[in-house]
């Protein structure tokens, strides 16, 4: 199955890259743009077909490796 | 309006970030896992009501700053 996993930076922590998005888009001419965050998107295939067990794993995966927990949050969609 | 921003690499392109993410969840004890891919998402707040003329301007702001067209693939999803 495939596991799709957002990660973001928590509210209140600084987001330079986004705010750097937000200000190129407001130079080309993009002025409805008020605000831009910048986060990773990450897709995983898992050699398993346990939704549960899979979702579980992914989440550990995610506290281990992919996301620094003290300052991003991150959710996980699975997918068969 | 918020638009959600998800950008990819093609199918094709080499994603060294992604085939680090699958062998270090590898020797992590993680051996379910047989590749990942590693994209951006972009947040935008957007001044604007009008969910058709959001979805065109964002696709505008994708093509000519957020994606590399040659490259990479883009999905936006809108939500009030």
């Amino acid at each position: 199955m495939k596991a799709r996993i957002h990660i973001y930076l928590k509210p209140g922590v600084l987001d330079p890259q986004g705010s750097a998005v937000a200000h190129s888009l407001n130079h080309l001419g993009f002025e409805e743009v008020t605000a831009a965050r910048q986060g990773k998107l990450i897709e995983l295939d898992l050699a398993t077909a346990d939704a549960e067990e899979a979702g579980a794993r992914v989440k550990a995966m995610c506290d281990k490796l992919l996301a620094n927990p003290v300052i991003e949050n991150y959710d996980i969609e699975l997918s068969a």
